[in-house]
């Protein structure tokens, strides 16, 4: 499947130019997200985990209060960043629009 | 409050015996869940993080895919364990049989 094959570092740097805040870092794509409170941050987590199960597609994140970090990176890639953790990336940012 | 005092060595092991694969370590309580899949272990997640907000007492934790590591330490006592963390772990306990 062409969706999870390794995207190359042009096609990986060209994706964060849309995706403010996200860094490529050891074959993930990371972000950092800071919330006014615990509420925040779990509702935040709700959205992104209805949109991984939809999309079959789970981050590695942590939580401790009101900041979530998000790492992202496709297991059957042999954990490279592929289109599928960058739509995820997009997906992300919609839902903290929301 | 008494509740936000460093609990001792021996306080922390009496109430290990009655939280199975919890562990205590760095002055943190630990344990890591896993459930059949990633609905399963955010629903635990949701729980968890109902227990936290009603406690105001919140947990660091992780997850990946059907995988949750949580740990509990009171940042108000020096990031050390504190009955607040012995009780929410009970607490964490009580809602895996949910």
């Amino acid at each position: 499947m062409p969706e999870i094959q390794p995207l190359s570092e042009a096609h990986v740097e060209q994706a964060l130019q849309s995706l403010p805040g996200w860094v490529w870092t050891k074959d993930m794509l990371y972000k950092s997200f800071t919330f006014s409170d615990f509420v925040a941050a779990f509702s935040f987590m709700t959205k992104v985990a209805l949109q991984a199960e939809k999309r079959d597609h789970h981050p590695n994140w942590s939580n401790v209060f009101n900041r979530v970090e998000i790492y992202l990176t496709t297991h059957d890639a042999g954990n490279k960043v592929t289109v599928r953790d960058t739509a995820m990336a997009r997906a992300i940012e919609d839902v903290v629009k929301l």
